[in-house]
């Protein structure tokens, strides 16, 4: 089983690009609902909070573990590599690949939340490959609440999206890494305020790509199609909005891990 | 010791209400940070976080609780009640008895958050004090965010209040309860875009003057000025929020109750 946590529902972006990429793979998926959202905490609560998310999906079968949310990927994976001994991934080391591969005029844009912008590790990582690259990020925290009251094509989301990217686009990046996984689900709307020329990397396909890549040349993960859906806290509307998401019909399943 | 205890951060505008009115009293205030918001979550997880958030304030000598979490006070109240013998104080029933004397059309509308909301316990409090009443309700899933992102004064945040607004001042009520320990930061907006006709009810200050009254008749709590702020996460961002809504130096301490 591939294992998938994230602080909520987000990392059902990187699910449904797993499923296109690997339909044969049994997924497990873990979103902490409870806690969400851990883009606005400090390092040592997400890494607390890491640690029990990866900790449960092991305890639960999974024999590979994608961390499918920026944040925790952002802070804690470091800590997760040194306890645990299956391969583990994140979504930030293939977003910056695909985005450094993109980039033409070496000006790359990275939005994300509070806590991974401040952590500075997009930054990091493009100019340890490149260090000619400009990088400039701009924190978003109201996206993740608007992507979760359903508002993908409001003119208010549009408004509050332009205000964030305003710096960015004067700054002519020419790729834009969205560093959140409830971001994809603005995609459309971020493409029309960014324009043709900017090519916008998601790291949820970014990671697919790279785990499937892995898959090729290990057998490990287990087969089948009996997927789990594990929250910490199931509420009318995230039921609804996985589902929107996934396009297809999902149960989700109510667990304490605390 | 009064204690208050927050999901987050929100709860502070009650204490400044008690700072005002009861100067003497020592306040220790709780905020679970690392878990909030709570608004959207699950009736069960909601009244679990309530349960230990009460008995961490107790077990560091509260003699006195106040819930200044509208949705706490929503969803755990009434078990809280049942479980903790000392006198226990919730921000709902103070805004309605003040909503009440304040509306003379009886078209008295809310805002709050989505678990607020689909508790439907502000409808229920008013229509059992006056069924002639007519209650109209809104979910601003938005507004504690863009509190939080400190936008009080944004078109953007003004934009989507104009948004969440207009079905109630379509129903012309006279009188709008501020449903949301976080949305007396965006009073002013909101008066203006309600109109001087609109009665604003802040449940901060209601509470307020409830537990006044009540300690005028009962000497318990214990006076002091050793104010204590715990939170389960701390991060720059509560801290400068935090100071900023009570105008003054506070030192947060940061605590794991799980």
């Amino acid at each position: 089983m591939i294992g998938i946590f994230d602080s909520g529902i987000g990392g059902l972006t990187v699910v449904k690009e797993i499923f296109n990429l690997l339909p044969d793979y049994q997924i497990i998926y873990f979103g902490d609902t409870a806690r969400t959202p851990y883009g606005t905490k400090g390092d040592k609560t997400i890494i607390k909070y890491a640690q029990q998310d990866a900790e449960f999906l092991k305890s639960h079968g999974a024999k590979l573990i994608i961390v499918a949310c920026n944040t925790a990927s952002a802070v804690a994976y470091d800590q997760l590599k040194k306890e645990f001994t299956l391969p583990l991934f994140e979504v930030i080391t293939p977003a910056v690949a695909a985005a450094i591969q993109a980039s033409i005029n070496k000006k790359i844009g990275v939005i994300g939340t509070q806590a991974t912008v401040a952590s500075g590790i997009y930054q990091r990582l493009i100019k340890q490959k490149d260090d000619k690259i400009k990088v400039f990020s701009k924190a978003c925290p109201l996206l993740v609440p608007l992507v979760e009251e359903n508002w993908l094509t409001k003119p208010e989301t549009k408004r509050i999206l332009k205000s964030y990217l305003r710096p960015l686009k004067n700054k002519q990046i020419d790729t834009l890494i969205l560093g959140c996984t409830h971001y994809p689900l603005l995609k459309k709307m971020i493409k029309e305020i960014m324009g043709k020329k900017v090519t916008i990397v998601d790291p949820a396909q970014a990671t697919a790509q790279t785990v499937k890549d892995f898959l090729g040349q290990n057998n490990i993960a287990v087969k089948g199609s009996d997927h789990q859906f594990f929250v910490t806290d199931i509420n009318s509307k995230s039921k609804e909005v996985a589902q929107k998401w996934l396009n297809k019909k999902i149960s989700l399943q109510e667990i304490d891990i605390e």
